[in-house]
């Protein structure tokens, strides 16, 4: 399978190599492709580069496309390169999902329309307002509707990732990764404290 | 403050971006510097490649200097020149830091002798043969020694970056920015359930 993970100025670092550190374990059962709308270095939200290899103007053939979230997604929202983007390999893809912010995005694209996702609880309102046709779900660490798969902020692209592995590779696969990463995962996708600690639900 | 981070080919993506969510967060506190033999692309262990902009030619005046893990540590324990950058700049930094099997490359730059330290579980009986003089604790998440932290592996290095912005920058900001990536912090160096699952220590 090939896996798209967009890349854009002032992405969120952990949102992509959260995710990537898990699916990266797959080996060669997944190809991964950073995609930006250039190629060559791509500034984090932090600082810190990736190198973008493939741009919007390569195939947009991907198995599963992953959009991360960042205080870059607030321009991106209007960039109709980046959205058109996402539109058309979110519509060619077996699975579509977000980390945090990402989910603004998505929603621009129309990816979310009708459907339950959910998305950083500190910037709730704005990605809500992006996706007004969306059951916006606050209480999630992160949400499956079918085949697209939505995550709260930053930390919890790493529990969905893992989520989205064991959808697809099962479970044994999923907990393997996790023991070698030395990683905690919370596999249930409804525990998130992190709503109520943000004043979205009550405690 | 100044902090550099190792980056070399088959770095752990983790090991690096982990750590850089939590301490990117520190704004105009902290001067963060990818450094590598040359500058430019350096790929990971899981493929995608990150960008250097510094190399080990450059300044090595560094306040904080992290050292990330991975499969190219294997190769990088016998490189002159990064032992040498890490002897180096460690001598000068005022704390210095591993994740993972980075701490073999700590060992050996001698930074670890004498000094207590932990490393990622799987690959602990190498790590350990390339430290003999290095006090290592199996069971820990992370482990501080004065102004040495070096954590367990992969996921470890997040909760270890944490607690060296609590030792440095103080609780309330630590606590602040796991809230900021609704990350669920362990705080607590000797809650590590991985030594046990590994077969380091009883259960």
């Amino acid at each position: 399978m090939k896996l798209a993970v967009l890349l854009f100025e002032g992405f969120e670092l952990l949102d992509v190599f959260g995710p990537l550190e898990m699916l990266g374990h797959l080996g060669g059962e997944l190809d991964i492709s950073l995609v930006a709308e250039s190629t060559g270095p791509v500034r984090s939200a932090q600082g810190p580069a990736a190198c973008s290899e493939r741009s919007f103007a390569d195939s947009d053939d991907y198995d599963i496309v992953l959009v991360p979230g960042g205080i870059g997604t607030r321009r991106e929202v209007d960039n109709p390169a980046c959205i058109d983007w996402i539109a058309r390999s979110a519509s060619r893809a077996r699975y579509t999902a977000s980390v945090c912010t990402g989910a603004a995005l998505l929603a621009r694209a129309g990816v979310l329309d009708g459907r339950k996702a959910t998305t950083n609880k500190l910037a709730y309102a704005w990605v809500c307002s992006q996706g007004p046709n969306t059951q916006w779900q606050a209480k999630a660490r992160w949400v499956q509707d079918g085949n697209l798969f939505t995550s709260a902020g930053v930390s919890a692209g790493i529990d969905m990732a893992l989520a989205l592995i064991q959808h697809i590779w099962g479970t044994a696969k999923a907990e393997e990764i996790a023991l070698w990463s030395e990683y905690v995962w919370n596999p249930d996708p409804a525990s998130d404290s992190f709503a109520a600690r943000h004043g979205l639900v009550a405690h």
